[in-house]
């Protein structure tokens, strides 16, 4: 991982912590497998964002190699088919990283019915008091349809979260059926039947080649006037440009914290609306939600050490649908 | 009540649900008593915004009165010491008002601790990703401490909806003993000791005399250096002029859907400070949110006709402590 990284997940505190478990070096930070001459004796890789492709030539160096801890979400980028092939044990901080996500998700969404930074922004221009309920009909919180895409890691927790509001929540993932989705607090519909209903649609599907453009100009025209698409996802997921003249028209509303391209260029529209919230990917873990990753990770280590399974396995198969 | 609040409140459908239980003329809004020539025959109430004080004068001309229903929440502006000398029934929507309230203040207060709404607004201005974590050391949802002041119907909810998250949450109100709040799942603190440690710290205490300015400078001074102070009570709380002056410096952030006076002048700095979400009263129960105060209402007359007690009775007693 990189050393921004190593310095933000593995603070002295938790390098104590580690050094009670497993013989390291504290000051090794590796950001390519290059900077490390001897590799031969290492069982158990700690890994995060930047860490490069654990391929065959990585492999080689690495006989007594067992395990692999991520502390981060996604292990697409660097656990390879090779590390299946050679049996390797894969942990992964996802579920805590998915934390932070599904609790901007579930702001963004009582923001978004309620219309507060629109109302917000009225107020701020006209500094007067309008009719919000003429400039708003039917806006609020109250029994509104709130669609779930994708039942991940962030989904599920989505899910959990919105179970104290007064909302009908509906689910749409190709992978899971309606008993799941019931127990799940939420029930389970097509994507275009759940686009046409919604009032705030929250994308949590991952990026795989059958969901890119999931929401296609077809797709995006079918919600309804006034909706809300919600994107903590991947940019992927969605048509810029088609996303971006439904929202200039004023049509829908959206909430989006990734894009494609991202960073977007300085010229697009999607910066300057009003209807549209964007940030620049930060529903993830950051600040002080990094530690709760680092737990994550030592206990693995932990657990790993002590000859038990990992709380957050990942396997070659899950990885065919998942992030 | 008012015509545009009775036309919000009580749709044809929920005068026909009226009507199967209570004998009322459809036609009849008043919005004050001189606008109804008969009134000898009533025995029930049924109030909402705008209604004018229940004084001697017209109480003597209901003295078949039994209950109001107030289809709304604070009823202290109409429920008069006549009335409870009276001994009439008073029932009161303020749970159901208390609802969207807190939903606001979760929003807040998840959409505070990430800086959304900053960073938000640094990606607008400069288009290009900044090192977020430089800019808001620590930021984010993960154990940090949340002070709610006030366990009124909108806190104790607020607490509720607070418990899924990794927040330490502390509770501060004259009124409540160590237990009770333990009970709601906070620890109760002195509010000055609440101020000294808090994250975020969100309003939830009635407007009362001894509550006037409860935020004051000398208050304001006691919140940490980029903690964010949320209202959505009453405007009255806070000292507006000191809070001005905190919030102009940057030295805090807030959220203020309430403030004194409200609206605020054009000239105030507070409606374009990047560090505050300024928004015109509407936290409370509006647009579609109204049905959840219809429903509650009607359940109170329909329990009123069977001979059973309110499910939200108000009593004078509790009126000293609460708004």
């Amino acid at each position: 991982m990189g050393r921004p990284h190593r310095d933000a997940l593995f603070p002295p505190t938790a390098v104590q912590r580690l050094t009670r478990h497993v013989d390291i070096d504290p000051q090794l930070v590796a950001e390519d497998f290059g900077q490390v001459p001897d590799l031969a004796t290492v069982e158990l890789l700690i890994t995060s964002w930047g860490c490069p492709p654990l391929d065959d030539t990585v492999l080689a160096r690495m006989p007594a190699l067992k395990a692999v801890v991520h502390a981060a979400g996604s292990v697409k980028h660097h656990v390879t088919e090779a590390c299946w092939d050679r049996g390797l044990l894969v942990s992964t901080a996802a579920a805590a990283n998915a934390v932070p996500v599904a609790e901007y998700t579930v702001a963004a969404v009582l923001f978004a019915n309620k219309r507060v930074l629109e109302i917000g922004g009225l107020y701020r221009e006209h500094r007067a008091a309008l009719d919000w309920s003429a400039c708003f009909p039917g806006f609020g919180n109250y029994r509104k349809t709130v669609g779930v895409v994708g039942a991940s890691l962030v989904g599920r927790r989505v899910l959990e979260l919105l179970r104290p509001y007064d909302f009908e929540v509906l689910l749409a993932d190709p992978h899971i059926d309606a008993a799941t989705a019931e127990a799940l607090g939420a029930r389970l519909v097509d994507l275009e039947e759940m686009l046409a209903v919604c009032d705030v649609v929250s994308l949590h599907a991952p990026a795989l080649p059958e969901t890119h453009h999931l929401m296609d100009a077809h797709r995006l025209s079918l919600l309804r006037d006034g909706a809300t698409l919600i994107n903590t996802g991947r940019g992927s997921l969605i048509d810029t440009q088609a996303l971006t003249a439904e929202a200039s028209s004023g049509r829908i509303h959206a909430v989006l914290d990734v894009t494609d391209p991202e960073v977007l260029p300085q010229t697009s529209p999607l910066y300057s609306l009003p209807n549209v919230l964007l940030t620049p990917h930060i529903a993830g873990s950051l600040g002080g939600e990094l530690e709760r990753i680092t737990r994550s990770a030592l206990d693995e280590v932990e657990r790993y050490c002590a000859g038990r399974a990992f709380n957050h396995p990942v396997t070659r198969a899950a990885l065919t649908t998942s992030a």
